[in-house]
């Protein structure tokens, strides 16, 4: 099945691109005044395989949560059951990602795909998240000993990101913002990083939450010491995220694979997001033309991640959150930049001169 | 009038940033977590004297336009007559402002400050902008050669900005947002941040919608020598505008201060924005605390004028189109940073463990 999806990713359509650019210099604004924003507006056109292209809305954002075995080694200061909290928070509409999809009109989905502890109910009213049980296992193993995950379990988690993404698009969706929920989930991100770019722990590991020099110092000695034992292959990225990944990461990734394979974007959020692009982008190369990168995160790793995969972030504010605010905060850029190509007057139709 | 304005104008409430900061702490995210955005809800925590400050919203945008005597100079190749063709665009809703403000929700005002050419009939239908006449006079005078504006007139259409702000905050606005037009006026732009920045007309100085590099050269002798002529002293703001500057930026400096004196945000668009807020700051340095940076244009002057501000701009895409565009991307994040005091849990009350 995951060969199903990775073989309808298609590459862009120069056709629609060409279109948009010259569109674009239609419109009545200065040739390239719209910066970064006219080369979103294509890239999308060139996704979408149509000049304009639809407008990106309504947005859902899915929120994949998973638990990893490497918090035993004291990678994060957070105690495990904080996943588990922050899911009944967000689950209450209390969490950061709630306000933000409120006031950018979204829907947030929440994924169970390894949460070790108990999670609350759901909410009963209507307009709360909803959630979905797709658990794998309880948590990953600790990478830092065995691998995280068997191939199998790696797997499953893919498809369920694939299956959300089916879901959510069949349900009307017209983009996909990534979300994440997992205390100590920034360290398989970091080895995600370096196996797929074949960058050093140090520049791929961050101090996700805030940790002090002590910690860091042994949250990157983790990572490399992981990445020793496995040497994992980045040219197989199944193996890569059961060695080193968590659920949530790999479930991104399907998220990811089924948006592109159905030619629809998906706004990429910080630096979990960005580790499971990477191996989204090892399966099918062309489904870098579905990711938008909404925002720069802190985590140095996202950086490295974002410049291999040749994605200029549209919003850097330092942000560090995760739960898909940074995609969240970005989506008007996206939508914007698409309502231009809909909605601007032509010189000629609005009867303004040239230079 | 003028004096009534500024003297209105108070430093931000430290009270009210402290219990800003202090609720920060408490809520359901990593400390710091959010970046810039706690520090742009602090701030305006600050500006309202109240924390949580208002929800940023409704939205205004406010376009200022008038017309340059400098064009005569050739420092564009625009024909002066698209000024006033683009406010016909704009009412009829097919800029790329509209296109945004659409987006965002936001009204927008369109105010005639000194137009040179006839201006199209407004559209008659109720959602259009609402257009108002408050010519000073139809045009500037060539700044190269003589003063632009008298002080009385520089004055004139300051006061106009005030007024602007005063009637967008009684009707409900919750920020105000800085729009402009005005075909050749990046040019009184450059010369009004070299003085009141100090730095060499080179540094202060772009390519405003796209010029060649004969033409820039050009540009940058006209500022160079308009601020020999005129040698304007950045104590007298006043004299700086009449002498350089244009009739929308002396607007822009005046809504800048109305809304300050209301303790009310304005959103700073480009470059034209930024060196109207020089001037607003010269007037009243507490109207810095009022002001967010909605984006950093492509135009250098733009960054120049930021940092002698001390704003950190919100979004930064190469964007150099004015019209209020950068300002109305940057808008949910502006209303996302103070949601997040008003809406989000705290880790006591949603039941999440801390570090």
């Amino acid at each position: 099945m995951l060969e199903t999806t990775t073989s309808a990713i298609r590459p862009p359509d120069e056709a629609a691109m060409a279109a948009a650019r010259e569109l674009h210099g239609r419109l009545t604004k200065p040739a390239g005044s719209l910066g970064l924003l006219e080369n979103l507006s294509v890239r999308l056109a060139g996704l979408a395989g149509a000049c304009p292209p639809p407008v990106p809305e309504p947005a859902a954002v899915a929120i994949f949560a998973g638990d990893h075995g490497v918090h035993a080694q004291g990678v994060t200061p957070w105690p495990q059951e904080v996943t588990a909290q922050m899911i009944g928070n967000f689950l209450a509409g209390g969490a950061v990602v709630n306000a933000f999809a409120r006031q950018a009109g979204a829907s947030v989905t929440v994924v169970d795909v390894g949460v070790a502890h108990p999670l609350p109910a759901p909410a009963s009213d209507l307009g709360a998240p909803r959630l979905i049980d797709a658990s794998v296992r309880r948590g990953t193993r600790d990478l830092s000993v065995t691998a995280a995950l068997t191939r199998d379990e790696a797997l499953a988690a893919i498809l369920t990101g694939v299956r959300v993404a089916d879901e959510l698009i069949d349900a009307g969706a017209g983009i996909l913002l990534t979300g994440d929920m997992g205390i100590g989930n920034t360290t398989p991100a970091a080895a995600l990083i370096a196996a797929f770019t074949g960058v050093d722990p140090l520049d791929s590991t961050g101090r996700g939450t805030g940790v002090d020099d002590a910690t860091y110092a042994h949250k990157v000695a983790v990572v490399r010491a992981a990445l020793a034992r496995h040497t994992p292959d980045p040219a197989d990225p199944l193996g890569v995220l059961a060695a080193v990944g968590g659920l949530e990461h790999a479930a991104l990734a399907g998220l990811i694979l089924g948006a592109a394979a159905r030619r629809t974007p998906v706004l990429l959020d910080g630096v979990i997001a960005v580790s499971a692009a990477l191996a989204a982008a090892a399966f099918a190369p062309d489904a870098v033309a579905a990711m938008v990168a909404g925002h720069r995160s802190a985590e140095p790793g996202a950086t490295v991640a974002l410049r291999h995969l040749g994605l200029d972030p549209l919003i850097d504010l330092g942000l560090r959150l995760g739960e898909g605010t940074g995609a969240l905060l970005a989506l008007p850029v996206v939508t914007g930049a698409v309502r231009v190509l809909h909605e601007v007057a032509t010189f000629d139709s609005a009867g303004v001169a040239e230079k």
